[in-house]
C-alpha cells in the first residue's frame, strides 16, 4: 500500500512511519519535510494530497495542542489549538475523499485527558469533537474507505523529553502499532486507544 | 434572580423566558430583540454581556445548525454550523466570567442524534465538543460559577412546524423545565439530556 504519514519528524508519527514502512510505501509528511504540510494551512494539506496523488492511506499523527486556560484573556490565544488539530484533520479527511483509492483508509489522532485540568477545555472540546465527527463522518465515506481515529494518552518518549516519571507512559512503538492496526485492519468509525 | 435568555425569540427560548418569568428577572435577547445579540458575531455577544451588567444567570437556547454533508465542496459551507454553536457559545462562556455574580450560573445547549446519519458529522462534533468543553470547563469557573449544558433531542412544536409526526417529540415546556434546573439547582459540569 502507499501510505502517506503526517507528522512523521514527531515521537508517534516516526514510530508510526518505521512500522508502516516494513510492508508498505510511505510518504513521510511535515512541516520539515518534502513533502511539506502544515495542518494549521489548509491549502498546504489540499496541495500535499494532490501532489501526492492516489494512495491507499493517510495517517495523521501531527495533532498537538498545549493548554488553554478559560479566561485567556485573548481569543485569539484561547482557540490557537482549534485550528490544526480539529479543523486541520477535518479538512484532511473531506480533501482524502477525492484522493484515497477505493476501500482505502484514513486515520487521524485525538487525545484524551485522566480527568479535567485546569487549561483543559479546549483540549477536551477538541478531542470529544474529532471522535464523535469520526463516528458520524464514517458512514459518508465513499467508495469502501474506513475512517477512525487513535486516542493516545501519555507517551514514554515524551515522558522521558519532560523529565516526567516515564512509568505512566506508552511506548511509542506500542502506540504505532495501533495506527498500523487501524490502517490494515477492518475498522470503521472508531476511536482505537492506546 | 436577573438571568439573560439568549434565543428568547425561538421555541425552546421562548418556554425558558416563560418558565424563568414565574420567579426571576429575565432578560430576552435574540437576533429580533433589544438588548441583540448574533450567535455568529462574538463582538456582540461581548456587548450584550456588558450592556447587561451583572446578571445570576445566562441562559444560551440559541443553538441551531443544519445538516453538512462531509463532501460538502466549499470549506466554508461544510463550517457554516461552527461559528455561533460552537465558537459562540464558548465565547460566551468565557465572557460570562466577568459578567455573572458569585455563585451564578451559565447555561449552554448541545444537541443529539438517535444515530449517525448522512450530513450530521459536524452536528456531532458541535454537541460532543461542547459537552466534553463543559465538562472540563466547569472546574475552571471562578467564584462558585457552574456551568452546564442541556441537551435537547427533537421538540414536538418544531416537529408539528415541519409537518412530521409530533410523536417522538417532547413538548417545549417540558424542555424548558430542564434549563430552569440548571439554573435554579446545583448541577456542575454536566450535560442535562431531555
Amino acid at each position: 500500500m502507499k501510505v502517506i504519514v503526517i507528522g512523521a519528524t514527531g515521537t508517534i508519527g516516526g514510530a508510526v512511519a518505521r512500522a508502516l514502512e516494513a510492508r508498505h510505501d510511505v510518504v513521510r509528511a511535515s512541516r520539515n519535510t518534502s513533502p511539506r504540510v502544515d495542518m494549521d494551512d489548509p491549502a498546504s494539506i489540499g496541495a500535499l494530497l494532490a501532489g501526492t496523488g492516489p494512495v491507499d492511506a493517510v495517517v495523521c499523527c501531527a495533532a498537538s495542542g498545549g493548554l488553554s486556560p478559560l479566561d485567556t484573556p485573548s481569543d485569539e490565544d484561547y482557540w490557537r489549538g482549534l485550528q490544526g488539530k480539529l479543523i486541520g484533520q477535518v479538512t484532511l479527511v473531506r480533501g482524502a475523499l477525492a484522493h484515497v483509492r477505493d476501500g482505502g483508509s484514513v486515520t487521524i489522532t485525538s487525545g484524551r485527558f485522566a480527568a479535567p485540568i485546569p487549561g483543559s477545555s479546549l483540549g477536551h472540546l477538541v478531542n470529544a469533537g474529532l471522535e464523535a465527527f469520526v463516528g458520524a463522518a464514517a458512514i459518508e465515506m465513499p467508495r469502501g474507505i474506513r475512517l477512525n481515529a487513535v486516542s493516545p494518552g501519555w507517551v514514554r518518549e515524551t515522558l522521558l523529553d519532560l523529565g516526567m516519571d516515564p512509568a505512566g507512559g506508552t511506548p511509542a512503538a506500542d502506540v504505532a502499532r495501533v495506527y498500523v492496526q487501524a490502517v490494515e485492519g477492518g475498522a470503521r468509525g472508531r476511536t482505537l486507544a492506546v
